[in-house]
């Protein structure tokens, strides 16, 4: 359906002459190519895993030739709903494919054919990121060494899939989507965006956390209730400042096609629910990582990749780190979680 | 604020001659006074505790007189946002105040007064109906013996606050609303309220019974993606049919004001957070019940009602009922449950 399309990507670190050091990271639900560093006059462009990625981190670029991409339907120079569909010269909108992991593997094993990469050092990600690299272990077996899948699970719940359907029916039903040709009528879906990034965020920080960071505090600080509806609670303001922000860059039809790709993504599926046999083609050596307060992608849900890779007798080093932050630790510089990282990478032969 | 106001109740069962056998039902954000039966010629009118209230059952009508009323602020029938304010004969839509679960209290007790009871053989109430039962035996000690407080909680959290604070956004900013004055725009902030409904009502469901229930279960069953938006999932359909249900007959100005009353329940906010201390002047004796997959208000939220109470040296039991229906169990004929209620009101004297 697509007769061509550009990834924008960004590297870090030299490719060996072997070309044997590189790292591809795939990113989540709203992650783009930019992992690390800042653009010159830019400080505020920091990359969004620049805690790991970098000389001496755990993703060492002075080892690592480290890759950022941004996936296939995305919003930040990838070719994706708000780029000009070539048989209308209109924005694609909601005419834009749905996109699945396996063609963002299959889009992303381009990219390393055009760096003359044959096979990856590592594959890393999390979450929706930790997903594709399960899917390239399984897909191309012998273009990847090591999956690093962080945060991740197997395939979503239905609880997952109905948070994700509110936002998608948010999104859907504002009247600036126009069906998801806004483009065109020069307005933006925001209402929609704000509404579900607000709820995507409960989801990535833990109860705990939420308690400790915002608990009852109201922004007025007399300890009185207002008996309105403006903003009254700390992690109403905060939370409404979150989706106010993302709403005024994200690509809504991207939110939309990430939140299926994250539903659609199985598989097991196509061997009956049997997450083993699924995994039986991969090669690559794993490491999968859980953080205990994560409430999305649940310590369980890893560990039932863990179980299956088990199964088959393939090789899968596991940490459960213990950490306060929820689904959103895999981003943090939580010092156990890093050294597990480092400690697995440090090992990895080039 | 209100110059009078009208409540709407209904009575099951007889009141006897001393007046002794009176139960006071409170409903939870959704509820409303019609608990039990149905309706004449109105075979789908049935109570929404009528599994729990009737002849024979746990508040057995043939020895308790029930009481089934519709807070202040709802709108099935009591003074409400959709009522005319005197003042200018128009709906009073935003500008009907925000009542608190104390102000139920004193409504409630006013209807007590109209009914001549002096003091409730129990005040009985799940989730913020719980809530109610606790504000009568700390505000009105002397006029409730019993207080049930089922899956319910002192106060909120900061997440749950947040789940609130996206479905009263999601209704506030629906074009529809019209800054709360809709009914003059002879309009409904339908998709407002419907994304409310979804939201909460994944907050009413366990992860493991919407697992059991709806799974990855598509309603194509041929087993294939449509790679499209519309609905696909079974979860997706339910989710969506809830929230066009609600949306077609609940109002959204007391959608807004129930949510604000749970977010304001705190009784230990005067007493520098010290929950004992807020219940010091109870003399009622105490039923807790919660549910184990309950993940709104968890065992753990009831436990501490429990561990104020046995601080003070009061009357209470507590039950932890294992269900896999989440905090929806307090709404279902969950058999130890429907047993802990029917012991403990057995053993009331009247």
């Amino acid at each position: 359906m697509l007769p061509a399309y550009d990834l924008v990507y960004e590297t870090y670190g030299t490719l060996n002459a072997a070309k044997s050091n590189a790292i591809l990271v795939c990113h989540a639900l709203s992650g783009h190519h930019h992992v690390a560093g800042m653009y010159a006059d830019q400080p505020k462009s920091l990359g969004w895993w620049d805690n790991l990625i970098g000389p001496g981190r755990p993703l060492d670029t002075e080892r690592f030739f480290v890759v950022g991409v941004n996936n296939l339907g995305g919003c930040h120079g990838s070719t994706g709903p708000s780029s000009p569909n070539p048989a209308t010269s209109k924005p694609w909108g909601a005419d834009f494919p749905v996109v699945t992991v396996d063609d963002w593997v299959q889009a992303q094993a381009q990219l390393a054919d055009f760096l003359g990469i044959a096979s990856w050092a590592a594959v890393v990600g999390g979450s929706l990121g930790g997903m594709q690299a399960l899917q390239w272990a399984i897909d191309l077996p012998q273009r990847i060494r090591h999956a690093l899948v962080i945060a991740a699970a197997p395939k979503l719940t239905a609880q997952n899939i109905a948070f994700n359907d509110v936002a998608r029916q948010a999104i859907i039903t504002d009247p600036d989507f126009h069906g998801g040709h806004f483009y065109e009528h020069a307005t933006v879906p925001r209402r929609g965006l704000r509404l579900a990034r607000m709820l995507g965020h409960i989801t990535y920080l833990s109860d705990d956390q939420m308690g400790e960071k915002f608990g009852r505090v109201l922004r007025n600080d007399t300890g009185a209730y207002s008996f309105g509806y403006g903003v009254e609670f700390e992690i109403e303001s905060y939370l409404r400042a979150q989706g106010d922000k993302f709403a005024g860059f994200f690509d809504a039809n991207t939110y939309l096609l990430m939140t299926k790709a994250l539903d659609y993504f199985d598989p097991a599926h196509r061997h009956d629910g049997d997450l083993a046999a699924a995994l039986k083609p991969a090669v690559a050596k794993f490491l999968v990582v859980s953080f205990t307060t994560d409430w999305r992608f649940a310590p369980s849900r890893s560990r039932e990749i863990v179980n299956a890779l088990l199964k088959n007798d393939q090789d899968v080093s596991y940490a459960e780190v213990a950490s306060s932050f929820g689904h959103d630790s895999f981003l943090l510089e939580e010092p156990q979680y890093h050294a597990v990282l480092r400690a697995y990478l440090g090992r990895i032969g080039l």
